[in-house]
């Protein structure tokens, strides 16, 4: 069984609520090849987004991936928001932990693990690699709508 | 005084660690026109990123963005990590937690605080709108290369 995902749209949002890190075990990915995969979340398509992939993911101690992979067109970032655990690229092992960002091009070949004691909690991004023009604040666009909570 | 961030470089991958999420406000971003942002970490140029910029953030107790933004060509994701608070696009106000992801349009008008008693931490990811082809793994392809850490 995987949860339902509570989600809203409006016009220019979409919102999910997928849960507090520790019960992320609910959301199970149905994936063709290798089956179930409990504790990853995908969000793609409930948020309709449009120029990146992200899922949250959870890796129980002991555990990691069993096969390594590349990207074709994608760069991946990992965000590691609690525990601790090894990052492979290439020839590389990486030590990882809460506030740990990796980067990972497309032609390098990845895996990571969960090699501690406690639950790995972290966050996968993928976007189209060279896309982005604007970083920082130089997208946006300071407006002259208030804020909701100010007087 | 902002932290100066710990990273690493190598053929396909950098890596950085910004500490853990209490310690978030040592990192200060100098914005040229609001003066210095205590506890907003930007990635993109350390990461070297190319198709996203991603931002780590933490928000004290009864703090809120005093203005509201909307984006030129991003869309935007917001990762609430850790804490409760409210976020605003338009008219709408969202509540929002642990485990709660906002995309937000372009044109989207939004602004977000934090109306709790315990700091409030997230994530903000920044991708060019329309530029993902392929998600979830269909950009991914399996390789042969073996994890360092099996047998």
């Amino acid at each position: 069984m995987t949860a339902p995902l509570k989600t809203e749209h409006g016009i220019n949002f979409s919102i999910a609520h997928a849960g507090a890190w520790q019960d992320l075990a609910q959301h199970v990915f149905r994936h063709a090849a290798m089956g179930d995969v409990r504790g990853k979340l995908f969000l793609k398509e409930p948020l309709q987004l449009t120029g990146m992939e992200i899922s949250l993911g959870t890796i129980p101690a002991g555990r990691g991936t069993p096969f390594t992979h590349r990207h074709r067109e994608n760069e991946e970032v990992y965000i590691f928001v609690k525990g601790r655990g090894q990052f492979q690229v290439d020839d590389k092992i990486l030590e990882v932990r809460e506030g740990t960002v990796v980067r990972v091009a497309c032609a390098g070949v990845r895996a990571w693990r969960n090699n501690s004691s406690e639950p790995l909690h972290y966050i996968v991004i993928q976007a189209k690699s060279g896309t982005l023009a604007n970083g920082t604040i130089t997208d946006g666009a300071v407006v002259s709508e208030k804020v909701s909570w100010s007087d």
